[in-house]
C-alpha cells in the first residue's frame, strides 16, 4: 500500500465524518446521517466516474470505501457529543483527503486517456469536492465550497501542479506534488482565514441581499 | 403482463402522486408539478441506469411511464382539493410501488451482469429512492427518507431478501420474494410509526440544534 | 460561423451572467459566482450527453464554452453594480440563448441516432433548461422552471417544431425553426406575462401554504 491509498482512507475518514455530523445537526436519523457520510466520500469520485464513462463507478465495483464510511459514520453517530475536540485533527485530515482525492482525480482521467489539462483539472476538481456540494444539496445548505475559504482553489491549484510536474517528473511525483501542493494551499487557507473576494458592495450597504 | 408490471404501475402512479402533490404545496404551476411527478416517478429508475451505463436510460426509449405520471399529475392538479380523503391508500399504493422499484432495481443489475450484492441491492435502494429524493431537492426539501420512518431501509432489507432467495430459489421467486419483503417491512413501519434512532442528545437537550 | 453557433454564444453569455447574478446575490465568492455562471451556461448540455452516453460530456472536450463563461462572470462580478440597467439586454439574450440551446439538444439527439420524437423534444428540453435548475438548486431555491412563466414550455413548444418542420423540410430548416419559434414564444410570454395555471386553490384560500 503506498502513501497515496493511505491518504485516500484518512481522506475518507474525514470526509465520512464531516457528513455525518452535517446529517446529525440537520436532525437526520441513523440512515440518513451514514448517507450523508458515504456521499460524501465517495460523492466527488462516483460524479467523476460517470462524467468520463466508468460503468458502474468503482466505487459499487468495490465496497471498501462505503464500508469505511458507514463504520466511520456509526462511530460518530454514537460519540457525536465527544467529537467537539477533535475540531483540529478532522481539519487536517480533511485537507489531507482533499489532497488525495484530487490527485486521485486527475490521475484518473490520464488512466482513462483524457490528456488535455483541462480534463484532468476538472476531474480534480469534481472528485475533491463533489461529495461536499452533494452533502450541502442534501442537507439544504448553499454548498460551502461555493461560499467559503480557498477549498475548491487548493484542488485547482493542485491539479495544475500535478499537471506541469507530470510534464517533467512522470506520474509518481506528480501523484505526490499535487497532492502536498492541495493539503498546503488548503491549511495555509485554514491558518490565515483566506477568503475570496466577494462582489456586489453598493447593494449589500443598501440592504438589499438577503 | 404479470404482477410485478402491475405493482410497478401502482407504484408509477403513487409516486407520480406524492411529486405532484408537493409540488402544489411548493406553490409551482402546471408544469413544475408534472416535472416533479415524472421526476419522483421514473428519478430512480434513471439514475440507476446512469450509473450502470444503459444509454439512454429504459425511460426514454419508450415514454409509456412518463404519460402514466402525466396523467396522474394532470389528475391531481385538477382534483387536488378532493384527495386528503385517499391518504390511506397513497400510501399503501406507495408500499407497493417501494416493493416493485427496489425489487426491478435488483433485476436490472443482474440482467447487467453485475451479481455482487453490494451492487444488487444498492441499484435496488437507488431505485426505490432515487426519485423521492429527487423530489425533495427540487421543492427544497430536506429529503425524506433521510429523516423519516423506514423507508429506505425497507428497500435494502428487501434486496437482500432478492439476493438470498435468488440464491435458492431462482430469479422469479427471487422477485416476488423482493417486492413483498419491502413492501411489508415498509407497512409495518407505517402501523407502528417505527423510526431510526437519532443522535445528538446532548446537543439537543442544549437548543443548539436548529 | 453559422448563425446558430451566434445564437448559442449569446445564449452562453447570458445564462452564465444570470448564474453569475445569482451567486452574488447569495453572498457566494468569486468562485462560486464563477462556478454557477459555467454551471448554468453549461449544465444542461453536460447532463444531456450523460444521459444518451457521450463520455466525457463535449463541454470536457472543448473549454471553449466554459472560458466564455468565466470571462462572463469576471465581468459581472466587477461591474455587479451597473448591471441592473442592462436588465432587457439580458431577458433577449437568455431568450436567444434558449432557443439555440434547445434546438442543439434536438440535434444532438438526432447526430446520436435517437429519432424518437419523445427523445428529440426531451433532450431539447433538458439542454435548455438543465443548468438553470442546477443553478437554482446551488443557490437554495427552488428551480425558477417549475415556478414562474412559459419557460420550459417554449422549450417544449419549439422541440416539437423541430420534430415537425425537420419530417417536411430537412434538418438546417428544423434548426432555425426550433430556435424561432422557442425565442417568440419566450418573449411572448414575458412581454404578456404569461403564466401557466396553478392549483390547490381552496387550500390557498384557507391560508395553508407556505
Amino acid at each position: 500500500m503506498n502513501l497515496i491509498s493511505v491518504f485516500e482512507i484518512v481522506g475518507t475518514v474525514a470526509f465520512a465524518v464531516s457528513g455525518c455530523m452535517v446529517g446529525i445537526k440537520k436532525d437526520m436519523d441513523l440512515f440518513g446521517a451514514i448517507v450523508l457520510a458515504v456521499t460524501t466520500a465517495v460523492g466527488g469520485g462516483v460524479f467523476r466516474d460517470i462524467l468520463i464513462g466508468i460503468h458502474p463507478p468503482a466505487f459499487f465495483m468495490n465496497p471498501y470505501f462505503a464500508t469505511i464510511s458507514i463504520i466511520t459514520a456509526v462511530i460518530v453517530f454514537v460519540f457525536y457529543d465527544k467529537l467537539n475536540r477533535l475540531n483540529n485533527i478532522i481539519q487536517i485530515s480533511d485537507a489531507i483527503g482533499l489532497g488525495a482525492f484530487a490527485t486521485i482525480g486527475c490521475s484518473v482521467a490520464i488512466k482513462n486517456n483524457f490528456t488535455s489539462p483541462f480534463i484532468v483539472v476538472s476531474l480534480g476538481l469534481f472528485t475533491g469536492v463533489g461529495g461536499g456540494i452533494l452533502r450541502d444539496v442534501f442537507a439544504q445548505e448553499i454548498p460551502f465550497v461555493f461560499k467559503k475559504e480557498i477549498y475548491a482553489v487548493a484542488c485547482i491549484i493542485g491539479g495544475v501542479s500535478f499537471v506541469i510536474s507530470r510534464n517533467y517528473l512522470g506520474n509518481d511525483v506528480a501523484l505526490y506534488t499535487g497532492c502536498f501542493v492541495t493539503f498546503i494551499v488548503r491549511m495555509i487557507a485554514i491558518k490565515r482565514n483566506l477568503q475570496l473576494p466577494k462582489a456586489g458592495k453598493r447593494l449589500k450597504q443598501e440592504g438589499l441581499t438577503k
